[in-house]
This record gives structure tokens, sequence and C-alpha cells, in this order.
């Protein structure tokens, strides 16, 4: 249902990123991605793929960098595929949008949709990566996104990593409310109070790097959680080793607690609602994904991606999100 | 209806406050406090004023410090009565909560009501001052908070500025929402886009002396809107004038203008709402305001007041809330 955004920098921003490196990434609209790892060039349509092979660029793009956030996503996504287990059934995203790129070779993606199994609480999980070369380095995204369906009004499980440069990203990790905060603190204290949330937060914002980041859409500062981590680790300029060491270690280690509350406190949960509530649920999941899509990935993926690279996988997570095109 | 909280901060860190200076403040839960200016010692019930006078301690506090704090909260005070004209009714609180103060003569302060004329879309306008001495200096907190009743669903305004030194002061300005933004991206666009209140807030926040201040309530941070001032402006020791400058200049702007955004886009405006539509405002206000005195003035005034005191003080807030005590 509930489908984060993309938002990748406006064009004069990703080229601006890659100049005077970490303050456009912090005007960068998050959350939401395309994923990719060793991505094999599919065949794109209507461009025959030795216009793709002739290209330099593209074959360097045979394969996107190994990086620590692909890490920490990879270990996290077999740590929910373990627990979930028979509750996900196999992927069912087509081959040329599971991996795809641009016709200039500069830009991959990935792509993965899980749906849930019939009767279990799990809505999908979709995973994303993208890695984009600019003029003086790369921009890399990694999401990953397990939302549950009407059964339970449980927050879903949300992380993006963007990294515009060796020395820094932003990330976004949250347990998605489902419900008005202000409006149900019972709510609030179920799944953030409760579960300490917050002392995970804590963890990363004590981080000396670590600053704020505020995303330029409001809809997105709206839609997150009060211990949603919204930060920037900016390690200046010849730090790619404390990185990598942060991204591996207290990120790796946040992420982790984070998803393990989910998967403990979200994933198995089931709730009663009257039928009035249970509507409101679902209009507040339909608004958030629909405006998601409508604000980030309708507005930036075509930036990257060829129109009909971008209108395909567009349309991938649309159907993932339940969401038409308006 | 809705009443922003006053979170004194516990006992200790009222201590450590000023001890340690900053980082104590940092951990404060805002919103709401009580005002004071120029306090005559009025008589506490069940103790004789000659008591009180007695009271070097108290002599002490028979004015409070003039603070660019205060000077900005008259000057906004000022402005608001000037446009709301008659549509505030005089004050009506009596005059043991109009000022008060503790017996041990450290803590006074004031707290001024002023309800809407029938017929208006103004619910009530509250001020309140506080100024509290502990150990090495005194806390100030002063709050401006005027809430529109249900013949609209536009935001309140509020500001609450906190001070716990010479150099430090933690500003919470916000136009207070009253509908669950992910679920209205109209509203959101409204009041909070159309307005370019994320500007004004920008013009703070690029301050360099100013950091982030996040509510260690998670119900504080789920209460304000996105576009909030939530921050902590330190200028380090030594730093008394630059403080006060910053207060009297870029706050004092900054709070002006968020003042005509909310006089010009909320003060006025009517909604046509469904009956449902209007019983969630209703209950979303009403659990809002509840919530905060809860969390806040029922847990933190009996901290600095005599209970008697206290107690008198938080039933007039609640008459003004409109919120029963539970």
């Amino acid at each position: 249902m509930l489908r984060p955004e993309l938002h990748l920098p406006p064009a004069p921003l990703l080229i601006r990123a890659f100049v005077a490196a970490s303050p456009p990434l912090s005007r960068l609209h998050c959350f939401g991605a395309l994923r990719l790892d060793r991505a094999r060039p599919p065949p794109l349509r209507g461009k025959p793929s030795s216009t793709l092979r002739a290209s330099a660029s593209d074959a360097a793009m045979a394969r996107a960098p190994e990086m620590a956030q692909r890490e920490v996503a990879q270990a996290l996504e077999a740590e929910a595929v373990a627990r979930l287990g028979p509750r996900l059934l196999p992927s069912a995203v087509p081959a040329d949008v599971a991996e795809f790129r641009n016709g200039a070779g500069n830009a991959v993606g990935s792509l993965d949709v899980r749906r849930g199994a019939p009767g279990s609480s799990i809505d999908f999980m979709l995973q994303s990566s993208l890695h984009c070369k600019v003029p003086n380095g790369a921009i890399d995204i990694t999401s990953i996104l397990i939302f549950l369906n009407a059964s339970t009004d449980a927050p879903h499980f949300l992380m993006e990593l963007i990294q515009g440069s060796r020395t820094s990203i932003v990330v976004i990790l949250d347990l998605l409310p489902r419900k008005d905060l202000a409006l149900h603190p019972d709510y609030l204290q179920k799944y953030y109070e409760n579960t300490q949330l917050d002392r995970q937060r804590g963890k990363i914002d004590e981080l000396p790097q670590a600053r704020p980041y505020l995303s330029p859409s409001l809809f997105v500062r709206s839609a997150i959680s009060p211990t949603a981590i919204s930060i920037s680790i900016d390690c200046g300029q010849g730090g790619e080793c404390n990185l990598e060491e942060i991204v591996r270690g207290q990120l790796a280690t946040v992420a982790k607690e984070f998803l393990q509350i989910w998967l403990d406190s979200c994933a198995d949960s089931t709730a009663e609602m009257e039928e009035a509530e249970r509507e409101c649920l679902l209009k507040r999941d339909q608004t958030v994904r629909s405006k998601s899509i409508e604000v980030d990935l309708t507005a930036n993926l075509p930036r990257m991606f060829d129109p009909d690279v971008s209108s395909r996988v567009i349309a991938e997570i649309r159907k993932a999100f339940g969401v038409q095109e308006p």
C-alpha cells in the first residue's frame, strides 16, 4: 500500500551534488529507491542491446560497486526472509524491471517485490537499488520496505540509504505509522514508546558525524514517525574509511534492531477494527502511497532513466502499492 | 481546546540545568508555560501574606527580570490583541492565578486567559510566564497560545520560549495542526506549503548557534507540524550579548512572521465540515489538550509551586482548554 518516495535531486542538484559534496544531498527528498546488485544488462524496449554494449560507460556499469550500504540491506533482507518464511510469495517482477538501466549507460537499478501470502498480514516486501554515475562520482540508493495489509494497523518497516559521495550518507529508518499519532496516544505508546525505539534512534543521533536530515518534502516529514531516524552522516573529506565503518558498525546494528522490533511487534500483529476505522486506515495508507509516488517517482525517475524504463518501473511499483495512475 | 504542555524539567534536571548549562535544557519537554511579568505578591490561599513578605528570597522575586524573550512575547501579544480586537473578551482569570508564587519564594508566575467572543472563531488566547530561581541561575519560560474553536479546522498558534541560562534558549514556534497531515495533504498544502512557513523556519535553522531541539516527549513531536521551529540556540559561555541580540533580532522577526501568517490565514477562517469530520476534529483537539496537561502540567507544576498554587493554576488552564480532570 504505502510506497515511500524516491526523491532524487532535480537535475541541477544531481550535478552540484558531486561538485559540492554534501549540501545538495541534504536537500534530497527521501524515501524509496531502486535496488541494484550486480546488474546484468537487461534487454531495453526499443533499443537493441548492441547499442548498450557499444557504450563504454555502460560496460563500466555491468556491476555496481560493492558497498557497505548494500551489505546492510542484504543482511536485513536475509533476516526478514528467514523470519517471514512462507508468508512471502516468490518474486513476481518481470525481468526488465528486476534489473534495468538507462540508454546512456550511466544508471542501473533493480527492483524486487514479493507479495504476502494469502491470509498473512504482509502486503509486500519491496527492495530496490539504484546506482547512477554523475560527473564527480555516483549516487547509490538502497531501500527496503515491508508493508502490512489492513488485517492490522501496525506500522510498516522502511529503510532507505542514500549515498552521494564516499564520505556521506543519508539514512531514513522508520516504523512508518498508519494512524494519526496525535489522535491515538495508545498507538504511539504501543509501537513507539513501549518498544523503546527512541533509544535506538539516539544511538545514531549521538554520532559526532550525524546531523538531522530534514526532508524538503513537508509530506515526508508528516508521514514519518517521531522516532524515525532521519539523518545525514558526513565524515568530511578523506573520511571514506570512517563512513564504511559507521555503516557496517553502528548503522547496521541499529537497522537490525529496528527490523527486530518490527518483526517482534508488528509483523505478526492483527487488529480488531470497526468498519469506519478500517476505512480510515485504508484511506490513509492509500493517500500516503499515492502522494509518495506522485512527489517522488513520477517526478524523479524519468530524470535518470529513459521514459520507457521509468514507466515500466513505476507501473510495477504502483502495482505493489495498489495505487492507480491518477 | 488544545492545551500545550508545560514540560518543566524533573527536579534533578532543574538543578543540573544550572550546573551544566545547556544539555539538560535540551532534554526539557515543551510546550506550555506560565507567564510572569513584574509579579506583585498575590495572597496565597492558607498562607498569610506576612509569611511571604518575611522571606528574603521572596523579596528578591518582587520583580522578574526584564528579558528579551518577554519583550518578544509582549510585542506578539500587542499585535494579536490589535488584530483580534473585540473577538477577545477581557481577561477572566482570578487574581491569585493571574499572578502566583511558591511559599519558598523562589518561583513566580502569571497566567492570563482571554476567551473568544461568542460567534468568533477564537477559543482562547493564553499567555503564561514563569520565573524560577535555581542554584546557579534561573529558568524563564514564556508562552503564547491562541487556540481556535470548532467553527474552523485551521491551526492554532503557539510560541514557547524556555531559557535556562543567559546564553541559551529553547524555542518552540508553530501553527499547531488540527488534522492528520498524512491523511490530508490538501490541509498540509493550504496551511503549511502555500504559506511558505518553512522559509521562516529556515531563517532560524540557519543560525550557526541553532541546533534542532527534539522534545523527549514523543507525543509533543507527533503533535507539532513539519514546519515547527523546535530548536535550541546556544551562544556558549560568555555569549550573553549575542543571545539577547538573536532573540530581539532574528527570533523576534520570525515569530512576528509566524503570527502574521496565522492572523492572515487562520484566525478568520471558517470551515464547512460534515458532522463526522467535526467530531474527529473535536476528539483530536480534546486528546491533544488532555494529553498535554497530563504529561506536562500535572507532572511538573507541583515540582515548582506549592500544591494549592499549582492546583489553582492547573484548574484554570483546564477550564480554558475545556478539559476535565481525569
